[in-house]
């Protein structure tokens, strides 16, 4: 069995896949992150989606008035989305990609670009800065995600 | 080929690996389940979004005021969000951690953890309880996968 | 050090993982699509969820009339959510099925329905076309991970 779990684990000494693992560990941390500062925005802004989330601003229409939308907690919230939409591609196709035994330099360049463009994208997206800044940071992530794809499906392709 | 394909498939025999494919496969199937129940409250509260879905009851006006929000159906949709938002960074996290070589007790511990954690939230959600229950079980998740980042970040950082 | 990694990346020779390599990075850039095709229609029918994206009509209140929901724009963000439900899913379950040494012939199976049900679910929502058109196809992939998930955890189970 030892023998066995040794073999299995070894991913973790490629060096490919333990890039992959930090920079996927990083942007999916940075996702979870979205959720704190949705919080922080319901707080301060008393802007909640549940009654039972406004029990303690008091009973009946006083506690009523805070089951409402607000314009910063709803930006977060597309934030999140957008993180969502985008990191899981990445996730998905970045695990097939560090399998398909590119260089480390390539694929340390794709994991980087990424990551940055996405901790880019989140800044540009709660500034909130003027656009093209949050169009062209979801760009790059968007192009490094099908480049890797690419990748995947010339080194994989059984259809 | 076959020695290969052997070889490769073997991580299904590592005991920490088949712990998080048991568990992986147990909250994704939950995350699942909450299409179907939003499928049921749309069907009981006659609640849609699409016109083409309402026309079984009918063309014209009388359709049309089927195309409604209903508070039980965001309920349930707002569960399967906070799902995604939280079971996608456990997935991907959590493989990474399986694939790390952590002791068969701690991942066990993490895994379960995670799992009675999101599951209480399903429950918390819908029924619905009372604050802090939704919030202290996803907090139980949130810190669970936390705990993971942070031990795949040490074993394999490599930026 | 090359030894290692050469055993690690042999994963993409084994021809079930190289068939999910395929169809997971189909369905994951059909996904990726769906972004693209948010942004043709949040163009075309000049309607935007942030402020900074509607500068380039002009400054205040001629701008503010674009930022608007509009029902193309909310039909595609509604499909685009339904692959996150279910595409997910498909990645991490299909993922461990892969590894779990089933059939050539089998894998495929479920990955070509998966992959046909959710392109089929994609041009129900667009076109639309009329129920249960868009029902049958979301059914028919959601069939396809359960049943993966049912030999996953028939082959890995330890809870």
């Amino acid at each position: 069995r030892r023998g066995k779990m040794a073999k299995s684990t070894q991913l973790i000494d490629n060096e490919v896949f333990r890039a992959y693992a930090t920079y996927t560990a990083i942007v999916l941390l940075k996702m979870m992150l979205m959720s704190l500062i949705t919080a922080y925005f319901r707080m301060t802004r008393k802007a909640f989606a549940n009654p039972e989330d406004t029990a303690t601003f008091g009973k009946g229409e006083s506690a009523k008035k805070y089951l409402r939308t607000d314009q910063d907690v709803e930006r977060v919230r597309r934030g999140h989305l957008n993180d969502l939409e985008n990191i899981v591609p990445f996730v998905g196709i970045g695990l097939l990609y560090a399998l398909s035994g590119p260089e480390l330099s390539a694929a340390l360049l794709h994991f980087r670009i990424f990551t940055g463009a996405r901790i880019l994208h989140t800044f540009a997206y709660l500034i909130p800065l003027p656009q093209p800044g949050r169009g062209l940071s979801w760009a790059a992530g968007y192009l490094v995600t099908f480049s890797m794809a690419y990748k995947v499906l010339k080194a994989a392709w059984l259809l």
